[in-house]
């Protein structure tokens, strides 16, 4: 413990510490008593409140605007690959419990102890994403404590966050150990799923709805479904093994909608699922033009207010997008409506959704207000470890 | 339509109604060009703004903070039995796509374009709760209504509610309609109730919190399982069926538990369960002294927060409980917190599970955040309809 340096912290900065977040911000840190730049990103350091009291372990990053993060209370802690198999170990433990297969987020930063790194299991290939120059320098152990508790087929590296620049880190993808020879399979709600964490987005794979997936699919039997933003078809896919009459996947991407359709026969539904490749906003427009209905429509588009100054422009997007849901949707319809912006607030989207139907003069009411999945848990205490909104609303004639 | 009296609202007073809400409040009406007072409680009326445009059709109750409550935009409808009708119809339509068997709240007041009634349906016995001197009026037409729709065996009405005393009605509980002789049984998530809508809580029985059941009783299997607060032992019966290995009931009512070992031996999980009469707070403490340990907790209370002027006495207990609950989880446990309290904003319950969490020195995540069921859906712009909070936390180890 003696080792490490010390990272001082201005009078009364320990607060968010002590409420249980981990980071600290650098006009937090006292640089008179602990200069900042006496460190390197990704050093270890002892934090410590304006009295000298020991709060915790962090790495450090001069360079950005978090310049430190918590990996744990106790400075007495090593940092090796046992601390990591601790850590890891609690997060399979969890996942298990929640969970049937080996087909989950196996470490979602923060939340599991692990700041800055986020781990996706695909059986037995792992895909690991480090957003933090402190997680990079700890590629070893970590890698260590992933041989030593799950002997991996593959770790694939898959650095491809906008948020390593932040850390002044650039991109790569490279497989860590083992081989990989191209897409894995996994079990997602009793579907399968081709997943490939090299070419793929971010690492391959969204868990995150899978929850929100099993509600919905629950009431799609017979019905006309509607995927917008359907990628690799996680949702489309899941309705239509429910026993839906018809989906419809629409995408941007070709390369996608390959992968849906190629999703679609490997569950046997591929007869009853269409492609689309179209613009979301030109293809809602153009189905009410033709006064086309689905009986359900998925909405789960990218994120649209990445940063705060997209708030503007991503609100109305968010409008126009619910509004055209709303238009293709049949008396009855159920309208789900997600966002993984971290900057639209619950309420807002809840608003939205409010103001749309009654624009449109509609009744809609909300049944379920669903997160993130039980293996992207929300940290209490670190607002940004809550992302994910997906309201499942009933839409019907006016009252 | 020109029958019926008309009731102004002051310039900008439609705002809330232009948003979707359903009710108008004393102090928003003109009472120099329409006063109350000339209306009776319960007289239909149409409310106008300021510039004397119609905007629905309402009941009224002069004597009420709440003057009036929007049944339909359209002036034109007749409020009669086919009004009734159509409403329980679509109501019972989204039902019946949600849930598996005839037993569910068929009518959340406003939610379904029904202010002030709510009903439960258990089979073929309802159990109908006026809250306004408005519905109370048109009891003959909902009854019909009832009587053409279901036939139903039994309809009983179980005004009992604390809100009717803000309308000026007393309480009552009667059969309207039909015999009913002793409890009727229901299914939920695959059990067995006996339910007594005469002399049980509200209408017997509590269907909001039915989908968190169901997601928690995934999580017992194998699981020492603790319910405060067990009433009919809705969740300890559904954890017992779902495999857990023991599970403690405790409520300060005998009668309670009586029903909960009733539901229990039903289900054939009774020598699994134990049935403890005692004050949750000091069993609690009790078993903390004893150094007991449960892998699940559930805290389903009643509201400790009717009123606004409740809030601080009632947050205070609220965290004691939630403290009580964690010190009596083992590590890795998970605790379900509810909360009933309208006025206990999510935020302040998921902030002080944060707290608590934190002064215990445990690490608290939320992987769910639970509301009301599918039959108690969320009218976006009447906060009011939305009460209902279950926080799923997995409570560990400090990290």
């Amino acid at each position: 413990m003696t080792d490490y340096p010390r990272l001082r912290l201005k009078k009364n900065e320990d607060r968010r510490l002590r409420a249980g977040h981990a980071w600290i911000f650098s006009n937090e840190v006292d640089i008179a008593a602990t200069p900042l730049k006496a460190l390197a990103a990704g050093d270890l350091a002892v934090v410590e409140n304006a009295k000298g009291e020991s709060l915790g372990l962090a790495y450090v990053n001069p360079d950005s605007l978090i310049s430190a993060r918590l990996l744990c209370r106790d400075t007495h802690t090593s940092i090796d690959s046992r601390f990591f198999v601790k850590r890891l170990e609690r997060a399979r433990d969890w996942r298990e419990r929640v969970y049937p297969g080996p087909y989950y987020r196996l470490a979602y930063g923060e939340s599991d102890g692990l700041p800055g790194v986020v781990i996706d299991r695909f059986g037995e290939v792992f895909v690991v994403q480090t957003n933090t120059a402190g997680m990079e320098k700890l590629q070893a152990p970590l890698l260590a404590a992933l041989e030593t508790l799950f002997s991996p087929r593959a770790v694939v590296l898959k650095n491809t966050s906008s948020l390593r620049a932040l850390e002044g880190l650039g991109n790569e993808t490279r497989i860590l150990a083992g081989t990989l020879d191209g897409p894995v399979e996994i079990v997602e709600n009793g579907a399968r799923f081709r997943v490939d964490p090299v070419e793929g987005q971010k690492t391959g794979w969204f868990f995150d709805h899978r929850d929100n997936r099993a509600k919905l699919a629950e009431l799609c039997r017979g019905k006309r479904v509607l995927d917008v933003f359907a990628y690799a078809g996680a949702w489309g896919v899941q309705a239509a093994v429910a026993g839906a009459a018809r989906v419809d996947c629409v995408d941007a991407s070709a390369a996608a909608l390959a992968l849906a359709a190629d999703n679609a026969r490997l569950n046997g539904v591929a007869e009853r699922m269409d492609f689309i490749a179209a613009d979301a906003f030109e293809f809602l427009k153009q189905a009410r033009e033709e006064r086309r209905h689905y009986d359900v429509v998925v909405l789960d588009p990218p994120a649209f207010i990445k940063r705060k100054k997209d708030m503007n422009p991503g609100l109305e997007a968010y409008r126009r997008l619910n509004q055209g849901a709303m238009q293709v949707l049949a008396y009855g319809g159920v309208l789900v409506s997600a966002s993984c912006s971290f900057h639209l607030q619950r309420e807002v989207l809840h608003d939205l959704l409010r103001a749309t139907a009654r624009h449109l003069d509609r009744h809609l009411v909300l049944f379920g207000r669903g997160g993130q999945a039980a293996d992207h848990p929300v940290h209490p205490a670190i607002p940004e470890t809550d992302y994910l909104k997906a309201y499942f609303c009933a839409v019907g004639q006016a009252l």
